[in-house]
């Protein structure tokens, strides 16, 4: 018998890689999937891919049927998780996917989000110094943004050895379109992004007080850019460097022993591709031949180490399972 | 310690995807690889998805190499393989997936293939009546074509319940583009490739000798077409009924018990992405409002179920381990 | 001063192709374009590319509006023409580019759309015989539909000649998105679609009677597949041979003459890419080795030939225009 | 009697733009098309979708069948260009599309290309000030590289008007496939494109020498990606602000009176998908609200405005016909 867990809004991309992940994971067991519109689907006409769920009827999602669980996926639209939380014991282990709990700050909240600051949960991301004892010590755990942690990966070991100055700092960053979402919206139509690459939200985007917090970055510029392609985000990462030491050299040493994160062999630069299904980000710096910008690339797969994947890292961190239990480090390619 | 098992011609598509199951395989173990013009290079560099052997480096293709191995996997072009299987010894179990021991009949090979017929070797599809018993005690398989697994599937429970006509069947099956190998081809260049469907050997495919051998029809004509995407095969199958039986009931009768090749609930229609990486076959069957022929669509992963899993697959039953072990079931999407 | 043309429904793919094609031809002049949900819009607000037009305003859908040009175009869903034409006058040419008018047939209607059949207009495919005459003396013209144009011009001279078997025809054919329209769905996701093919309305494709009305075919079997391309339509059709002429010089025969469909030289395949943005249609056929059977590859731009384009064609010929002017004989490609 | 242009190179993607444009242009004549390899093949075999030249044949590359035309466009690999065009008349007008003759400092060329510098030409951006009148008085002429006038066109007007710090400039661009050419190299196949985005050439792209020369900028990081799509560039250019003035405002300014270059109305953000197949390029700009700086969006057409149609653009200059003559503002889309 595994742990029990159940999935709160099973019926998008991050809520059916979830079940994909747990489908194959050798500790956990689900206990429950739900969904607002699709409850009473069965998963196999939801997501026709997690066939070792076809069966299994989505539920409505409230908090007596998640209760029952040992730990929780909230897998919301940002703005529902800080309700369906509050209704479950202590007792019952939250990872939350959404934005809700990320920010320390309400003032960081309240200019990128709409609606009231719900509060602050131990941030999910195990690979920052400190963090995963915070996690393992934890019941209610807030995931990273999928933008957020390819580009804090990239940058917070560089400005926390003083090699990359917190004041200037330009991020370009790519998504495949499950990053938007399952919702039916017209620019997400295939007919609109194949064969385009369009930015979004230029200038503004949330995710720049996340990683701002998570990084020691101080001011950043984000360009967020929908590409086309399912999955991935790839993140560049432009920093005015302090000194002159070598950037590949401050990543390979602070990723020398994690099992997730991949300083390349120096020429190799990461391509979003090779990381597709797996928890693994890739990494790969330079410095610029004009510019002497340090100039570092950062490639992950959004609905893994962006999403479920690092939700599961994060619950087998809290429930004092192996950290790599159930999730790939090698991608699927080509 | 594992059972150890050899990959020949791991730099290829097919090879990459062997080592990818093979380092997720809870039985197996990576004896050596190799490879030819890349022997000498590192896997992390010709496979920059597979980290787990990141740092293990080509062997090259030479048969005092591999016959270290329990079990080796060829993943050799065309007409290569019986060269290197002469010098291996009867111990060491193969599982080819060139198409070099598939066919029976030497006319056969010599219609579609150029070269002489090297022999054949046990047909490596355990989903077939009998077959799985044949592959248990067999140390020479010969793996499927991914066109051909793709349509056998669809096709030969239906010619054995005599429900479909043996002599008028049409196939129009399309492909992604790993399908075609990773040698480096001007009509395979992503820019020749995105945004367009091809045909190609039309009215002459090689695997129409393969599909016919394994499915029992008898005339068979069969389009294939290159697809806008990496992976993938999707097979329309349309043949002439024979008396008034529902296909699909026949289907979902033949494969009940089968964990990779799932009928999908009526009204549900198959598609390739929902089997990306996965070694599951999606069918379902219908009769046309116009014609009444038999119509069904089957789905596929072309390097899993077309190659490196049924190899997999194949490698399990030889070696008396669980069919299933280190094949996922479940695809990934989007 | 040009003639003057009101596109009905310019907010769509096929209203966004009219406007394109209207900008770009010598002797049409935009007299209004109109939308519903988008009134009110600029042109280059709902289609960004669309430069020429990208200050003008879209109109409501409204008869008035529409009377006071020399040509409408109506790009309307299915079952909306017949409503508007009503209300022309007879003086004001139409070209419908839905199905409303296109079948002879009440029964054939009721069969495969929704709602009752309107009538039967001069059906819009200039390269039938005698066809274009017909065209040339009409007021209204009923627009073939994209899978119809691109499956009917591989298939009528065939049968016209006696070559083909009229009852026994397999038809799959691969539509890139477009041809789905620009309603946001959740299937139609970029997401969903990338990387994947999906067959869909298998054995009931309402293309069916079109089909067999205007090539002669009796028996039609037609599968139809949304593939991960923006635009392009793949068809094969399979067709029982009648005797043991060439189908290529059957085909090569009958469109000697004709500006917008090319007999590829033997051995070279249609491929959808190559048509791109131009109003032509490639073939090429061949003799399957295995069956007999007579294979056509069909490839267009369902936009242009399958749209807006024979749209333009149309309304060149009803107009006493060149007709070819405005419209592209060449691809755009890669 | 057309003006007679000849293409050199005309087997490649550059060369097939070309073609697709002379063809259509109302002034030009195509004399005659050259290429090494494909030379004796037709236009039709090598170009599918140029079907107005299906029967031309391909010549051999040599300077005395291209001195007959007026103007010849030279489409040849880096490097080769300087050794065909002095073996040109000065009588003939030469567009080079090649880097050969774009730098003006020795230095520049040989940090970032091999071999010698050929010399330099008149620049063939016609839309920087004072340069068209340089281009109709010039019968040789250097294209533009098609990063490089994605990036300039964003960039000059506010560095000219002292709104953006010529020693901070940050670039990121992606381009589609076509961008890399078409000769067949393993990472160039769709299979390892499709899906991925891949950054090549970190810190040492060789169009920065050209975007410093002709935008003013003085210290400038690159960073280019591939994308996984046939065309287009889009370019974000995060300059660090000098004053207060808004960017938007400054590039409206400038190109207020250009066919081809288009600022978006406020809020409305380029997306290559909508410069397909045109000569446009399309701006939008605005101020970073975390770090201040100016972010420019810039999205164009790699072969036509980045390639075949500035060359056409020029051409027109040269020959004194209308600049915009043969070429399309409007974008294909979806």
């Amino acid at each position: 018998m595994g742990i029990r867990v159940a999935v709160a809004g099973a019926s998008g991309y991050a809520g059916g890689e979830l079940l994909r992940l747990i489908a194959g994971h050798p500790n956990l067991e689900l206990a429950v999937a739900t969904g607002f519109a699709q409850a009473g689907s069965t998963i196999g006409s939801v997501h026709p891919h997690v066939r070792s769920f076809r069966d299994v009827v989505l539920a409505k999602t409230e908090p007596a049927v998640l209760a029952d669980a040992d730990l929780v996926f909230l897998a919301l639209p940002h703005g529902e998780s800080a309700a369906v939380a509050a209704q479950l014991p202590e007792s019952v282990r939250i990872v939350d996917i959404g934005a809700d709990f990320r920010l320390k700050d309400p003032a960081d909240w309240t200019k990128y989000y709409p609606g009231e600051h719900a509060g602050t949960w131990t941030y999910g991301l195990p690979e920052l110094p400190g963090q995963r004892e915070l996690i393992a010590a934890s019941t209610r755990v807030a995931n990273t943004g999928c933008y957020a942690v390819t580009t804090i990966l990239a940058l917070a070991p560089l400005i926390a050895a003083g090699v990359a100055d917190p004041d200037d700092v330009v991020v370009v960053a790519s998504s495949g379109t499950s990053g938007a979402g399952r919702a039916a919206k017209q620019h997400l139509l295939a007919s609109e992004v194949m064969g385009s690459m369009t930015p979004y939200k230029v200038g503004a985007h949330q995710h720049v007080a996340e990683i701002k917090q998570a990084s020691g970055a101080r001011t950043l510029s984000m360009t967020p850019v929908l590409a086309p392609m399912p999955r991935g985000i790839l993140a560049t990462v432009a920093a005015r460097p302090l000194g002159a030491a070598d950037p590949r050299a401050v990543l390979a040493a602070a990723y020398a022993d994690e099992p997730f994160v991949h300083v390349l062999p120096e020429g190799q630069w990461p391509q979003t591709g090779a990381t597709f299904g797996s928890n693994s980000v890739h990494l790969q710096a330079t410095a610029d031949i004009d510019s002497g910008r340090i100039v570092v690339v950062s490639a992950s797969d959004n609905l893994v180490k962006g999403a479920a994947g690092q939700a599961v890292q994060n619950a087998n961190i809290m429930l004092g399972l192996p950290e790599t239990a159930g999730l790939a480090i090698d991608g699927i390619a080509p």
